[in-house]
């Protein structure tokens, strides 16, 4: 602790002398009013439908009195695509950027070297992987997120899907408003979950909260990450870790990813991946769509090897109109959704408020909040 | 249990005896052959697809081979309806009729009158209000089902309707097909479960799976039922019990049905029981359609005060094309189908084998599987 502060310190002197190293600027605030830019969705219609609706453009995280009383300029958009958007317009001079895993502003080298007031990325959810976490590290930005905000959310979404596809769910639902009804159409590849073989491919928080949510089902529980979990919960849940991955991958009925996506998951799930899971698999993966090979995603579930796909996560996103996982058979995808219900929301935007409070007042995050800090990423974007 | 014993002996003494009392019919099967009636939904071209699919005309439970090597008849169609049909033309002389809830054949009062013969009414499943249980039990019918097969299922189903109704699962999916992406439009009115009020009314085996399940969310979890569950699962679980459901309704954001089609529970959710239900409240029931009054939820989910509903139960069985749940608003709906997944199907087929084999023997059913015997209703359907 006291060594952690002493490097604090450190940084500050060194990010304070103006020196053009590595860390050419300011870790926290300096005095003054500051631009900050959000990006968000735009809710439209459905803004006034739900007062606690806060993580959409024109909720802008319920922010903005208190950042304008401040005396601070808040600018909102959702308008963050290409040369002449809203967005590009303020890279030149903004100091925080609030962006969203949900509508995502990418964040390239480019932009973080036009930006030169940048101080301060911050996530509203959880997932950073929009932002080139590499450049800015280089260029001295710190980038953090709201650890914590979306884990409960995600769990739950994923044992809905888990379930969604293993009792198929959605053919029968499919029948009912085009008018049918043929119960065959849907039991002959309907199950139990009772019984089956579920492997999380990550055990960070929200694998952690899926095997507990999933301990009643009384399944076969199977992790693979790189440590294992702490034993009381393994004995707990009764999850059983497999150090290697690809002798789990044929032992799973369900496997669900729970894993950030960073250079060395990119593409991951390859058609040579897939073929090593058991013929009739099913896959949640509410975790980065970049993770899969799209392609061979769509081309093992025509083929039946995957039995039935469901997540939130698509990349790019907004997932074009044309993107194969929305026609695939057996899918039973969303937008990206899970981490922004109304309940995550409001801890997202309570979380944003705490950090732009502690920047303001050049006070330190919560540590598990960090992405990118003094030039360094968090362990699991190494 | 010597008592059991003696009574038991008595009503076959009465039933053999041939006296025009109110057992005027066999308990036991008569040796011989018998003929048997299998009513089941038809697979056609999904019969194929799996090797354990069982529960459908052409699986015929599996039973055929055994059934014919012993030397008995065995019919097996899923034409149940009008004067007309198959089912009709095997009345007069059958001696089981094997029916299911999934399709359910309707055994009125008066097809009891007119099968002579019939002396045994199992449920390949759970849920035997298709029969006219008065009737069966005034003809000294025996009525039994397959406890237990599919309590499991139902369980999972529940939890999986609560959680797609929550989260909003389904503007989502729609939103995915229509070549779409509106994540506001799913997320204003998405929730996570954790923290929300879940009551079940009815807490027999379902409703007590469905708490086990419910634990890990971290809900406040209520129940109504006539008696306490046992005092270690009510710790286990949380759950606490609500003696008046009058004053239960309007504490729950989820409810759950898990009772019975009986006499008294017949349209028990009408309009003026739906107005004590919290405004926004999620409902989910897979226990029987008619116990709710049809329209007067289709009319809550108009206005809004019922949020969500979904089950995988209608009345009639199969739902007509114009049935109003089919296209009322926030509906997430099935056909009948939670309780015949594969796992049921290998249940409930090797339950009702179990049952043919003590019938042709002689010797009695598990004492749970009686629903009318002995001119007697089980508890649950008195």
């Amino acid at each position: 602790m006291a060594m952690k502060q002493v490097a604090n310190s450190a940084i500050k002197a060194i990010a304070n002398s103006g020196s053009s190293s590595l860390l050419t600027r300011q870790l926290h605030a300096s005095p003054g009013s500051k631009k900050i830019v959000g990006v968000f969705y735009k809710a439209n219609e459905y803004f006034t439908k739900n007062p606690n609706f806060v993580g959409c453009v024109e909720g802008a995280l319920g922010l903005r009195p208190w950042l304008e009383s401040q005396g601070h300029q808040y600018i909102v958009t959702d308008d963050k695509e290409g040369p002449d958007c809203e967005l590009e317009k303020h890279i030149p001079d903004l100091h925080v950027l609030i962006s969203t895993p949900f509508h995502p502003a990418y964040v390239t080298a480019e932009r973080i070297k036009k930006a030169k007031n940048l101080q301060l990325l911050l996530t509203a959810g959880i997932g950073s992987d929009h932002v080139d976490l590499k450049a800015a590290a280089e260029a001295g930005l710190t980038v953090a997120e709201v650890t914590g905000s979306n884990v409960v959310s995600v769990a739950e979404d994923e044992l809905m899907r888990i379930l969604i596809l293993v009792r198929n769910f959605v053919p029968g639902y499919h029948q009912v408003i085009t008018g049918d009804w043929n119960v065959a159409g849907i039991a002959y590849r309907a199950y139990d979950l009772e019984g089956k073989t579920v492997g999380t491919i990550g055990a960070g928080r929200i694998g952690k909260l899926l095997l507990q949510r999933l301990k009643p089902f009384n399944c076969n529980l199977l992790y693979h990450d790189r440590v294992k979990i702490d034993p009381e919960l393994e004995k707990q849940t009764g999850a059983k870790f497999e150090e290697d991955l690809d002798a789990m991958l044929p032992k799973c009925d369900i496997i669900v990813i729970n894993m950030p996506l960073t250079e060395k998951t990119r593409g991951m799930f390859d058609k040579d991946r897939i073929a090593k899971m058991k013929k009739g698999v099913l896959i949640v993966n509410n975790a980065r769509g970049a993770i899969m090979d799209t392609q061979a995603v769509a081309d093992a579930c025509s083929s039946g090897h995957i039995a039935g796909y469901s997540g939130d996560v698509w990349y790019p996103q907004p997932a074009p109109k044309d993107h194969p996982w929305r026609y695939m058979p057996n899918q039973a995808m969303t937008p990206h959704i899970s981490g922004t219900t109304i309940d995550a929301q409001l801890r997202y935007a309570a979380g944003v408020k705490d950090m732009l409070e502690r920047y303001f007042k050049g006070e330190d995050f919560p540590e598990q909040n960090y992405i990118v800090k003094a030039g360094e990423l968090a362990p699991q974007y190494r």
